[in-house]
């Protein structure tokens, strides 16, 4: 345990875990009983608990470990973690077996709460069956440390390996992985939004130069990553950690099976029946496709007539109809896809976390993926080649707007529309830049304001309401006023503590998505807009001390979850990158060079086979290069990967050198029976004597075989025989 | 050991490995001591020998171990697969040491003597170093088994998986791997034999139903494939095992690096360097594509004019040429462009002979592509397309022919060429029929023909040069007539010894190689001619008893390798596979539907963008298939995977059990003073001492803190009270 830890324990008086235990629903009865319950529970597996009053409804259950318990917890933990391949040495009760981090040491007291009783848990878990009561249990902020830290790397470009390191000590490899992954993408960001500032303004947007550079980046970023997914895993002795699948409590076996090999009876749901019900994931996908893509392709339809064909009155107030209803309609639909897909999810029943949120992530993956990008497609391949096919049909429009205004003016002769060739650009623009900044401004700042609002507004509530009764520690105009029976030197702690249970969970997965659509627009789109990298490398240097400020104050300080990865993210990395070489291409072949466009502004000289051959050959040649870098990373061994492997080896050296002493020594008084003294003459008659001895016991071909010559000694001296006997080379002949 | 082992042995006269000491280049002298070494490094390792004359220039030493030895190899050898996670549990020196398979016995001999000396072998490594004269170590053919197995295949359309662990138990699982494969291979073959069988018959060649069909049976196939490895190498415990590389004695270490983890000296070579030594690939790639090219495409351009332009004299001779021509000349330049790639490969300097394989087989199988698919790809993507516009060229010829023919007798008119729309198929026929026939000839009958002719010929020669000498061996006619100082009961032994040391190694991966060029035919071109895999599947009945054939006459008995895969060759079907989805959507788009060709046979209509289209979504449509496939596979768990899964669990439970138990065994008489007494009463006076205690020790907050409630059950009475404490809902307003 290093000083911080110490520290942070100290600030929040020693508690590792608050429960937050709510009797609201239930009968006070039923409530008092199931406390009784919680606490015998946590005093059985050795952890020390205190109650106080939470709000009108609920209590906090304030819990610590005792050393000794946790000691004998760590030691179970590391044994497990030794057997499934996690750790290499053997951990023995006499090394030190204190947890040497803090996040070791909320996981493995978590555990204690958390694992069924058979494994040496108190097989608490909140909201479900008996626990229904208990509604969170999580650590307490280490605000000191918070504070420092975003003091301190404010000042800060990059943040250092070791900083990480303390990411993940004090908030698991989770959220470690998740910052190690910003950090290096923020890193990686600087060649490309140099290079991608120099191909703007010496070529422009659609180079050739900069899209084959920027998809071998990609390419090269996506490959390093996964490399640097492996070395950190060694860092953090993670490495495996996804193998021990926990076992998710919903699962719905269909029936109970005796295994065969181990004897026990487990709950089992056929591989095959869950595959037919992901069968509905394609469904599925296409129901998003359509309720997406019409939303989005009509207020397109609906924004192209107002800004290019309309002319009537009110334009300038009408242009915003079709953002107002993307804005409005879109999230909409997305929530209630998202809200289809986690039942769809449900349906299939699967039987570990980790699947579950592997299956959840594809699904919600493809929601994403159209919101974020098909307008973009839109604009690129439907809006440019096609316009002029198109636009007549948006009459449709024409006819709604007719009964408003005279004919003559409302509609810009057709002849006149010209397809916006800064369309395109302007879109990307807004994806890349605007929409960043309202997403930051939207994740952040706005719940910090709202949680700050609401927390003034209760206090004015209570205070209004409280006034009558009390007025004893009016003294004293810093404290927040509470209407709780706090012991004094405790309020301003549980007034903390109050607010921290107000706040929600933290979930690492939304924003590796967010990073993760934001390198879809870098891999997709940025050659029709250079800067894109650059502006991603200004927001990723916000978006990591934001996200952190996220993670201190408007959420509960996340419960340390070890792993190995991040997850299904990184296929969809490897998806965008790939998806990236075609669209790339098709947009430097449709967009590039002839400068020179047609009457509507559309590009001219479009090819079919000319467009698809280039992106068979760019696809095909992504996936070459893909294979090589791969080929060239594996070789490549990171560096706390080839510790990881020293260690097994000596580990595994020692180990076979005390088997090896083993046998020598207890060799050394009985092995000499097989060498025969060399200097055993072969006589005639010992021969004879053998023979005799041979035939006298009826000896079997074999045995005869192995008995003419006794120990090597003899093999020698008959081997020397025949080659001497041997007649040298031109002496065949003569011999004869 | 079962009864068969045994019998195997006792054939053999209990001789367990062969060593071939040849003696014909060095001085005798040297030779003798060379031999002292190796029957004493023999004997060191507990390995007992018998030295016989071999030919005139080499010696033959039989090689047994001795049963405790062996046991006590076993038993190391055991306990490495245990530290490298091949084995589960954790071997026990009273467990049964006994080798469980005749396989197992001989690798762990064959380790006995090869492993380097601090791993408790005896280093032998032949042909290199001291142990120059050492050519060959070598197990003795089990000649009954063989010929049994040999009579019952036979008769059986299918061998069961009995079969297969028997191959496994006498040769390895290296054999084993490839003998399940061809046997996987082939019962999966039936369903395309049948299906192709049916569309030839009703629907012809470039039908899109079986082109779907056969992509999507070459993707389930090769997914089966992996899936069977993982349950094989659960099944014959060759889990992980390519995890444990064995170093290339070959490899030069560009310079010695202390490993500070390990402490240990060992020879680097950079991969950086390593790398750029492989992009030599690249060159190496378009020579063999250039120089075979040439040849393939200079044949057939000969062959086309020959067949379709000339019409002079000795036509029906002419013909010929061209086949000789490549007959002889692809497989030397295919041995010429082998014999580069081997050279690169040492060039590349690998560290383990994994990773040489591995790259080897890369650059085979590049060679292999080309001189095997690249004549159908020119008939089916140059020939027919663009005949019209390349026939006239083939006037080169024409020039060549004109000094010996006249002239208007020579040359066909250009007007009346056509295309041969039956040449594609014929050449696919000729491929997957004529050559397979040809290659079984040439790879088990004629060797065999060879070797009996070669024995004959060195037996009529000795008889001649023997003639003279020898007059006592005469009574026996059946007795080959050697010219060795044998003891009489073992000359026939001896004899076939002998024998078995002239024939050659096997590799398996020649075996491998070939049918992973089978299915190429099939994954790439079968839509030409729907019978190529009914012609397989016939084929591979054969395949398999002739390769079990060549094994066990025309080859030494192999040394059993472990594998857990049939290695890059697995990479190269699922390549075939992929290749196939394009050229398969390219054939069938070109050549199917419009049965009414060009004026010159030409098929018409063939727009570049259609078939562009065709392939772009082929391709992709076969990726999201895999993508599929490979989901459902992975879901699906094999029995024999399972199964050692449930060993694992249970070993780690059990151990985890015996932890838990150790715990509460120590824990009985001093863990109850955590729970205080349910009894005891909180009452004023003690809080009152304890707040007394505290403000006379000067404690700090925390430990106040914690002070409060001890023990659960007075937790349990205060958040009793906080709970009967809060008024009831509607009860809020009425108190105040």
């Amino acid at each position: 345990m290093t000083a911080n830890t110490e520290n942070s324990q100290e600030v929040n008086l020693q508690v590792d875990y608050v429960i937050h235990y709510s009797f609201g629903g239930t009968d006070k009865l039923q409530a008092i009983e199931q406390l009784e319950k919680l606490l015998q529970s946590l005093a059985k597996v050795g952890l020390q608990a205190e109650v106080r009053q939470g709000d009108e409804v609920s209590l906090l259950v304030f819990v610590k470990a005792s050393e000794k318990h946790l000691k004998r917890a760590v030691y179970r933990s590391r044994v497990r973690d030794w057997l499934y391949g996690i750790r290499n040495a053997e951990p023995t009760r006499s090394n030190s077996t204190e947890p040497q981090t803090e996040a070791e040491r909320l996981r493995v007291i978590h555990q204690m709460m958390t694992l069924p009783e058979e494994e040496g848990g108190a097989n608490i878990t909140p909201g479900h069956g008996q626990w229904k009561n208990v509604s969170a249990i999580f650590p307490l902020h280490d605000i000191e440390t918070n504070n420092k830290w975003m003091r301190e790397w404010s000042k800060k470009t990059f943040l250092s390996e070791d900083d990480l390191d303390q990411i993940r000590n004090k908030f698991g490899e989770s959220v470690g992985f998740y910052f190690s992954f910003l950090q290096s993408y923020f890193r990686f960001l600087i060649f490309p939004a140099v290079f991608g500032f120099s191909c703007w303004f010496l070529l422009g947007g659609f180079s050739i130069i900069y899209t084959v550079v920027n998809c071998l980046w990609c390419i090269i970023f996506v490959e390093y990553w996964k490399r640097q997914e492996v070395d950190l895993s060694c860092r953090w002795e993670t490495k495996n950690v996804s193998a021990v699948r926990t076992k998710r409590r919903e699962f719905k076996p269909e029936k109970e099976v005796c295994d065969q090999s181990t004897g026990e009876v487990h709950g089992v749901f056929p591989a095959t029946k869950r595959m037919q019900r992901q069968l509905l994931q394609i469904p599925f996908a296409l129901l998003a496709a359509i309720a997406l893509g019409a939303i989005i392709a009509t207020c397109f339809a609906i924004e192209i007539f107002i800004s290019e064909l309309y002319n009537g009155p009110l334009k300038t107030y009408l242009i915003f109809i079709p953002t107002i209803l993307v804005s409005a309609l879109v999230p909409t639909m997305s929530a209630i896809l998202s809200s289809i897909a986690t039942k769809l999810n449900d349906y299939e029943n699967h039987e570990t976390s980790n699947a579950y949120d592997v299956a959840l992530t594809q699904k919600v993956f493809v929601i994403n993926f159209i919101t974020s990008y098909l307008p973009i497609f839109l604009t690129a391949f439907v809006y440019v080649p096609f316009a002029s096919l198109i636009v007549p049909y948006l009459d449709v429009f024409h006819l709604t707007v007719r009964p408003f205004v005279s004919k003559e003016h409302a509609i810009s002769k057709q002849s006149h529309f010209q397809i916006d060739p800064a369309r395109l650009r302007n879109q990307v623009i807004y994806f890349t830049v605007t929409a960043q900044i309202v997403g930051f401004a939207m994740e952040t700042i706005v719940p910090y304001i709202k949680q700050h609002a609401l927390r003034k507004y209760k206090k004015y509530n209570k205070e209004r309401n409280g006034k009558a009764e009390r007025s004893d520690d009016k003294e004293s105009p810093e404290r927040p006023v509470v209407s709780y029976d706090d012991p004094a030197e405790e309020v301003k702690f549980l007034t903390r503590v109050r607010n921290e249970v107000e706040l929600s969970e933290y979930d690492v997965t939304d924003d590796l998505r967010e990073m993760c659509i934001q390198f879809g627009y870098l891999a997709l789109f940025s050659p029709i807009w250079p800067l894109v990298p650059l502006s991603f490398f200004v927001n990723n240097w916000v978006e990591l001390r934001s996200d952190f400020f996220k993670i201190c104050m408007e959420f509960r300080r996340p419960v340390p979850l070890r792993t190995d990865t991040i997850g299904p993210w990184l296929d969809s990395l490897g998806f965008l990158s790939w998806v990236g070489s075609i669209t790339s291409a098709a947009l430097v072949y449709m967009f590039s060079g002839n400068a020179q466009h047609g009457p509507n502004g559309e590009p001219t000289d479009i090819k079919g086979w000319a467009l698809l051959l280039t992106i068979f050959f760019s696809e095909h040649l992504y996936l070459i290069v893909r294979y090589a870098v791969r080929a060239a990373m594996a070789r490549l061994e990171p560096p706390n990967s080839r510790k990881e492997r020293g260690e097994r080896y000596l580990m595994r050296k020692r180990y076979l050198e005390s088997t090896l002493h083993a046998e020598t020594d207890d060799d050394k008084d009985e092995s000499e029976g097989i060498y025969i003294p060399e200097s055993s003459e072969i006589s005639r008659a010992s021969l004879e004597d053998d023979a005799r001895h041979a035939s006298l016991h009826g000896v079997d071909p074999a045995d005869r075989f192995w008995m003419h010559q006794q120990g090597w000694a003899e093999s020698a001296k008959i081997g020397a025989g025949i080659i001497q006997a041997q007649p040298v080379k031109g002496a065949v002949k003569k011999q004869q």
